[in-house]
């Protein structure tokens, strides 16, 4: 299969959606959107790689494409914004240019038509392994986007949904043989997560929260550089994370303290604003999980003790 | 080293631009950047993959840096677009973030500056191979952008500059042993190749082009694919293609019909303004190589006598 035959398959499969805001996408040089006035440009971009983000035995091909571009939009929730389309970078080896990219089509095309985020473009090139990269273009308007930076002493810390749940389903997975499910319930939060846009543009649009990101990496990996961008420290309150349900739990502690892959989101709100913040949204829990004190250290009080809260999420560069 | 401390170098590396456009940059979920009312947004993006794309023991880090952008930003001048900022990620292995990554940061912040496109943000992760992918964002005024498939039979077509040097400045470096020495004259396009910005942006503000593209897999490859987005075909002139010197005449028209990576512009001109089109645009030179024509034939005229041109241009699923 040459590289023009895989962009006629992918212009195939995408080539149906209804309504079109990119005025130019793939075959030529680049794509063409045009942005709306009053809105700033949100910009983020992901790696997907086999063997580091997915193992090409344990997770089905449509995951694969459902989560590359869930988890890119994932941070397009965390400013607030909604997104609007996306470029798509695929290195393939050979032997995945038939079946194993037909089902990772689909799945891509799912996420994209659920977001929902136009595909725009892209590049397609060979290697050995399968290496995906995905570019969102978003808009939040103007002014409005959830910075990191925005924290302040004696704000709330909240989270939304339950964490760790992620990180237990890629447990589940790696102990069991072959191909993952992708029906398993247990599993679903790892393989198809979901951006909490909703909830992100509605903190934006209500000026709620002082500060926001989301949970990829794991709360002690993600909270210290919420922290760190606002120049502040936090205190996390062990006994109120809301921890996923299956789990013992001395375990689901730690899979809510370092595990990743939750894409919940982490925000911040200030005294003034506290009792507007509603127990859940949209049916989405939000809990209270801690404060945002002085100084730099991120303590974790558990039985009332505190200890300073070790970063043990997520670095591909420490493991 | 972590990620975090990878991410601080670059920051340090890109910190001190004077005028900074894009409002929100590294440290944050995503980069926030205003587009221009009147302007559309030109997305691209291209792959950069050591084995594929640059040899570690060939080529300069600090080509490497300006490569990467500037085959990026080349997609922009196609379009007739200006560049604005850009999105870098990295796969690297822990060996490269030394001082290989200081020269890399160093020769990709000056093609930054000199194109002129801002850093605006990026994914970093670790990898056996170093895995680098740009996406750039751009903008042209609305309506004025070039396409591929604006060719009409009877237009001229153009290229700029000369086809085939960077690709022979490939084999003398595979030819040489060790690391190229940045400042080799017969190395400069391969290593350093400079996106005909003014060109594209000139020909898209007098309206010239009917079509346009630029060379980055050679015109036997490059040529078919306006023709297709055209649905047209050609017939090219292979006596009066603009050869590199300095090879011998059979091998330079090899090179000029196959040789991948010269980022030269190919475009069209209608009848009715051929004649507005000079012999060079800014120092570079300007070419007619042949026509549009009716049907998909790709012809190559040589000594008078036609044949059909073959596609051995760059094809990583072929090689």
């Amino acid at each position: 299969m040459h590289e023009n035959e895989i962009i006629e398959r992918i212009s195939r499969v995408f080539g149906s959606s209804r309504r079109k805001k990119v005025r130019l996408g793939l075959g030529d040089d680049a794509a063409l959107w045009r942005a709306r006035t009053g809105y700033e440009v949100v910009l983020t971009c992901d790696w997907f790689l086999e063997g580091s983000h997915f193992l090409r035995d344990k997770h089905p091909a449509d995951a694969v494409g459902w989560k590359c571009l869930a988890r890119a939009v994932s941070d397009i929730a965390a400013m607030g914004g909604e997104p609007r389309c996306f470029l798509l970078s695929m290195a393939l080896p050979p032997n995945l240019t038939g079946k194993w990219l037909e089902e990772f089509l689909r799945g891509l095309r799912r996420a994209s038509a659920a977001l929902p985020c136009e595909l725009a473009g892209g590049d397609t090139t060979r290697q050995e392994r399968a290496l995906i990269q995905v570019t969102v273009v978003g808009e939040v308007p103007r002014g409005r986007a959830l910075l990191r930076s925005g924290a302040r002493v004696g704000d709330s810390i909240f989270v939304s949904g339950r964490l760790g749940q992620a990180d237990a389903g890629l447990e589940e997975l790696k102990r069991r043989n072959g191909l993952a499910r992708a029906t398993d319930e247990s599993l679903r939060k790892h393989l198809y997560p979901e951006p909490r846009l909703a909830l992100g543009q509605w903190l934006a649009k209500r000026r709620l929260a002082t500060a926001a990101m989301d949970l990829s990496d794991g709360l002690s990996s993600d909270l210290p550089r919420l922290c760190a961008a606002s120049g502040v420290g936090a205190r996390v309150d062990v006994d109120s994370l809301p921890l996923s349900s299956h789990e013992r739990r001395a375990r689901a502690v730690e899979l809510a303290l370092h595990g990743g892959d939750d894409y919940e989101l982490l925000f911040t709100v200030s005294r003034r604003k506290l009792g507007r913040v509603p127990r859940s949204y949209r049916g989405l829990r939000l809990t209270r999980i801690g404060e945002i004190t002085r100084g730099k250290t991120i303590l974790a009080v558990k039985d009332g003790v505190p200890r300073k809260l070790e970063t043990r999420g997520w670095d591909p560069f420490r493991k």
